[in-house]
């Protein structure tokens, strides 16, 4: 595919270099003592507040040529291991919400290491998803062990890239011990290390934080995969104006990516700045708005320029419910993204912009991620598909109905859904005049009423108990 | 904007070919015979059977050459006026539907006019619409009165142009008859033809009927608007694979303008070729699958190697309700040919294929169509939009929530909608949990329960009940 363009490369340039503009004269704001030194012994200027640095163009531009284009997510199978831009689109989970809707109730509430365990079963099930994003936090989790009561029941019951972030560099530290035991030692783990991480140490506009940069500068100190996600917000951390939004947003990417380079030239990137607009009716957040693809389709183009890998967060739905309003929402967005060429779609299983996860809508986002497979394969045009012969063998007023080419390509040509009503409405109707949602959650039921066959060994299972006492169970099951 | 491409040149360069090796060795069953006439006077050679033709590929190259770039709707109001591509993308219902769900009790029905007469009215109202394709049949229409008990409400009621057809000549001259005394005249309707006309003189594959076909060649032949819409169905009115089903359909629009072109020779055209392809577990017609805009892009690249406007029927939905996949397929489908550079959108109030039309669902397609002219407008790079004086002036932390700047540009850079929800989860609670639905429904009933200032003046209204004796009453109002 040819991806669609809303920037022309006049303005493509005139963006970089507001962005350099801004970088040399506005500056970062860096709460992070390490990463201030790393920038001023790089040749950055500290501003009289201490904390402020402000980059030479030539800083930048040197960092630039350092960017590598791909980027690789790996999972405990290896079979499972996706590379950016190679294998675009990359599904993944939108991920952190606090709560969930209990599908026994139908009634929100916090979400558990068990809901985790669950979610992860079925994401790993469902073929649409290619990475899971640990889709909420873990209200059950004992006292220091907030993150690993998170990513233990992820990855105990998932064998694709798991993909999250953690408060703190001590909790960082505990994830990857998590990871090492799982993959039987140190040098096991750092061949494949197998947890991807993501963290927002950039707080828009032109601000740099302590905890979350500190851990990103040890992951990429230690050569681990890890890429930061930038949300600048239109009319609160961002000019009302979309221009000046995905200039701040391309400021605080290229801050970052300075950073990662200086550390270690050649660490590999996303372009994962999501910037969002704000309607200012009520200054309410708004995901789910057609802005936020305008913004992400300029975003790529971007990263497209420099050449590195793009997307995030796209395809969140304002709705709070399952109804028309989180299907365009998620659909117009993620497809708007696709044909603008981003690689990766945070976008499965959130309503409520990311406020609660929804396992009716895990299973419709993966229905939607399938359809953006189907579109982003496009149409092979060869002598056997465009079956001339056939054409004239069948004739004007003929059918194809019963041709053996048919039967040969009626699969690879057309995605059979499961989630999407297809029925003539008297055999809908009955049938039980069930929608989307429903039937989302029953093949939702269905997956997780199975034994999940990917748990882990029971060797490492016990080797994990004993060096985190008291840690969550982590088994998935339909248990609502 | 760009727009995304799924077919290379070369690839495109091979359906041409396709298609007018098709036309030349395979033909078009032709069942009119006056066009049988006409084709034959041409240059094509009848076959043995009396009625299939088989095109010269001269003649076909002959009359593309004159082909012309644009296509105008025309309403009773000209401001409504629309033309393709220029004022792209034109949003239009979708139509004909025999069913529509009663906003009083929730159940399908026949639809009557008194019920065009009220789509007629919200569509004139809806921003997001551009032209008003009469959405359902009248089932209370008088004896010999079918079409114009369609048109005469929906032309009552809506300054916008009207499309829609006729089953045969003999209503399409009373229509014209209905349109030349509104409009105050034949002479005067002749410079203002306010009725659109398409048909479908196609029926896939390759052969062309009587009726639709008596049709377009009366309106070619007196230079009024048609254009005629052709729907193959890969997997059994053309082959399962897209590539050979875009082929067939690109041959019998190029039938069906080479009619258009000898008749009248630059005479306006669309290429509205709408292929779905066929799920075929069961045979099912499946135009809200993701495969309809992989051919509808596919599509639109052929009508641009041939320089004219293209579009219809995309965004229609399987779905029986206005659940999430009410919304999905509408959203992406409408998205994807947007990107693709679809000009002509047939998109509007329609559940369960082309079954039904629901008031709700009428007002969120417009909220979908206004998001979709939105992502149109993309983003306007400038010094104002850029806006790095404002940056300066805000700084690392600050925020932009209170800037004048915000102020000018909050409604030009975000669309304010009507329909998506966009509160927090706890207002949205307390303000009644309303889905997308309940709310598109009370949007369409407040309209609806104004007074319509655009009906027809007395003096016209008699002069068409003299003429039409009998005809339907088509007062807009909300009686549900």
């Amino acid at each position: 595919m040819d991806y669609a363009k809303i920037l022309n490369d006049e303005e493509i340039k005139e963006i970089h270099e507001s962005s350099l503009w801004i970088l040399e004269n506005v500056g970062i704001k860096v709460r992070n003592e390490e990463a201030r030194e790393i920038f001023v012994k790089a040749g950055c200027k500290l501003q009289d507040d201490g904390l402020t640095v402000k980059f030479p163009v030539s800083l930048v531009e040197s960092q630039i040529k350092n960017f590598v284009p791909k980027f690789t997510f790996r999972g405990r199978n290896p079979d499972y291991d996706i590379t950016l831009p190679d294998d675009r689109p990359c599904v993944v989970t939108g991920s952190s919400a606090p709560d969930i809707v209990d599908p026994g109730t139908g009634e929100r509430r916090r979400s558990t290491s068990t809901d985790i365990a669950n979610i992860s079963f079925l994401i790993n099930e469902l073929k649409g998803y290619d990475v899971f994003s640990i889709s909420t936090l873990a209200a059950d989790a004992p006292e220091g062990q907030f993150s690993i009561s998170r990513f233990y029941p992820a990855l105990k019951n998932c064998e694709k890239p798991v993909r999250s972030n953690t408060p703190s560099l001590k909790e960082l530290l505990d994830i990857l011990e998590l990871g090492e035991i799982i993959a039987g030692g140190k040098e096991a783990y750092r061949e494949r290390p197998i947890i991807n991480h993501h963290y927002c140490p950039v707080i828009s506009p032109l601000t740099m934080d302590v905890d979350s940069t500190s851990c990103v500068i040890y992951l990429v100190r230690e050569g681990l995969p890890v890429y930061g996600t930038i949300v600048p917000n239109a009319g609160i951390s961002g000019p009302m104006t979309l221009a000046g939004t995905v200039a701040i947003g391309n400021a605080e990417f290229l801050a970052l990516a300075t950073l990662f380079q200086i550390i270690r030239p050649g660490t590999p990137l996303i372009y994962a700045v999501l910037s969002t607009a704000a309607d200012m009716r009520t200054g309410a957040y708004i995901p789910g708005a057609i802005e936020t693809a305008i913004l992400q389709i300029a975003h790529t183009q971007m990263a497209m320029f420099y050449n590195v890998p793009s997307g995030g967060y796209i395809g969140l739905t304002n709705s709070h419910v399952n109804d028309s309003q989180s299907g365009y929402e998620t659909g117009m967005n993620t497809t708007a993204a696709l044909m603008g060429g981003a690689d990766l779609f945070n976008m499965g299983g959130l309503l409520g912009s990311l406020m609660v996860f929804d396992f009716a809508k895990a299973v419709i986002d993966n229905e939607i991620a399938l359809m953006l497979k189907r579109l982003a394969r496009g149409i092979k045009v060869n002598k056997e598909t465009l079956a001339l012969d056939l054409i004239a063998e069948v004739g004007p007023g003929g059918s194809f109905m019963d041709s053996m080419h048919t039967l040969q390509h009626m699969k690879d040509q057309v995605l059979f859904t499961e989630v999407s009503e297809r029925d003539m409405f008297q055999i809908w109707e009955k049938k039980g005049k069930t929608d989307a949602a429903t039937k989302a959650l029953a093949i939702a039921k269905k997956i997780l009423s199975k034994e999940n066959p990917v748990g882990l060994s029971e060797d490492i299972d016990k080797r994990l108990r004993e060096r985190f006492k008291g840690l969550v169970e982590g088994k998935a099951g339909w248990c609502y």
